[in-house]
């Protein structure tokens, strides 16, 4: 791979010098949810890096063929065994020094089943009041059950919009 | 490349033969901005394929290194030579058959400045009551202005999230 500005480009990206295709990077999108059943939240421990053993809601890479909700849907059965109904928007964090966009939805349980999947060490059930502030995997995790916790009760509720200012190569994203 | 379930995932991924490297393919993001000057909005008349000739309002790839709202600004400087404070997000509007999600936001102009980009025919401020609707570039155009009009007399605005049901290969994103 060469970099270079491709004709009618205004950036330089990865070029193949054999056969001048050109390798477009672009940011990626997370998909996270909040999901709830009345009073009590799903939390999920990491089984994998980064950030093992640490609490978040599910989230994770959006995949092609699906919408963002469908995304967050799944990541909410795959890593929680959870079928939900995602109800809202609670934010969109960018994390330009990682080149992702997080897509934070609350979402409503079916019923209460919940399971570990693959990337979970245990999910678990918890009350509001007992979200382990201190043990989160991450301050995009952080920042989206703040805003959980506070539209929780809201009938109306904007999303809002922030971004990461910690810098690249840190467990900070 | 060769498509295989990598170790600990769950579906085919492009691995290459020779190194192993996983090259995962996901969606992308495009950030637009319907820009507004107190009553007029910018249009751009498309330079490029696809949907020459067209209307639309800035919108485009976003970049690695910025966030979504530096994006959509970005985009509105690039494409119709605007300065802008991105206000509000309008929608989320997610194309699953083309692996996209657009990120929709209303902003507003520093001052009346314009000018078309390279990839704009021209670029002129409208009336809201003069968009030209039977000549939009494409449905997430007409969505996002549909949602501006909307919004731009309500001070509270609650994004919506729809998706694209247009079959893939169409012009129709």
């Amino acid at each position: 791979m060469r970099r270079e500005v491709p004709p009618g480009d205004n950036r330089p990206r990865a070029v193949c010098p054999a056969c001048s295709v050109v390798h477009y990077e672009n940011p990626r999108i997370v998909v996270g949810a909040v999901c709830h059943d009345g009073p009590r939240l799903v939390l999920c421990r990491r089984a994998i890096p980064p950030r093992i053993g640490f609490w978040t809601f599910p989230a994770g890479f959006m995949e092609l063929g699906e919408t963002a909700e469908e995304g967050a849907a799944r990541e909410a059965f795959e890593e929680a065994g959870v079928h939900v109904d995602i109800d809202r928007l609670l934010g969109v964090y960018s994390v330009p020094q990682r080149g992702q966009v997080h897509l934070l939805y609350e979402a409503r349980m079916r019923d209460a089943r919940h399971a570990a999947g693959e990337e979970s060490l245990e999910v678990v059930m918890r009350d509001w009041e007992d979200i382990p502030w201190e043990d989160l995997a991450f301050p995009s995790i952080r920042w989206g059950l703040e805003l959980a916790f506070e539209a929780r009760q809201q009938s109306l509720w904007v999303p809002r919009m922030t971004s990461s200012s910690a810098p690249a190569g840190t467990d900070a994203n």
